[in-house]
């Protein structure tokens, strides 16, 4: 598994709330979304901004569950649906806690989500809309 | 506030458990880091190992506590104190809630912890002993 991080996710209550406080408060700029999830744009990481029940949803976790849900993700994205199952067999193989077996989603790609040992949940995906580049970052193609 | 991270810190409850998972299973290298925390060098972002204790006690939360230690955390660091200050000014005045005011830390730098609205937890910090490169990097000098 390379050295790299594809996104962080924020589990948020209301995401108008949540986005006011980035945009008016930090004056971050928003880079093109899909509806329901609001993206910025980093330093070669994506922050993504997804309501608590789609996040709790797509790791397979349900708030006031254990282990609890946490809030937030982290994402590692690859090329290719059997890097995805390729990671997976490894973690599998290490006893590492699978929460949710990679299989297809619901945005056109393929993902599935790890416990590290400390239950912080890693997500790997592909995703076909999105380009990795050379140097790890993510180009998200503008028109989806 | 620049758009960028800078670390996601990852609360442990053993290091040696956490860095035998990120090392032994994922297969990342560790990079140069101060006793008691472990650093990964990713694309553009740090990830950062570091007990539960140790990262409660700097966001002046404790487990258990309300609002409830995360378990993790997001850091921006800047180029100076006055970079923080300015920033803690800003988030202050649209009313954030501000979990650690802005003060001189252990290990010679300045920083302080705010919450956006759904209690995710971020340090602004000053580190003097790292440089942020043009593009967003940290680069951490290797003597500590």
């Amino acid at each position: 598994m390379e050295q790299r991080l594809s996104l962080v996710t924020l589990g948020v209550e209301d995401l108008q709330r949540a986005v006011a406080f980035y945009e008016g408060v930090l004056g971050w700029k928003i880079a093109a979304s899909p509806p329901g999830v609001v993206f910025f744009d980093l330093n070669g990481v994506i922050l993504a901004l997804w309501p608590h029940r789609d996040l709790a949803q797509d790791m397979n976790a349900a708030p006031g569950t254990t282990p609890a849900y946490p809030g937030y993700s982290l994402a590692h994205n690859v090329g290719s649906i059997e890097e995805v199952d390729a990671i997976f067999a490894t973690v599998k193989r290490h006893g590492a806690k699978i929460d949710k077996p990679p299989a297809k989603t619901s945005w056109g790609g393929y993902s599935g989500y790890f416990s590290d040992p400390d239950g912080h949940r890693w997500e790997i995906a592909h995703n076909p809309h999105w380009t990795i580049l050379k140097d790890g970052r993510i180009w998200m193609k503008r028109d989806g």
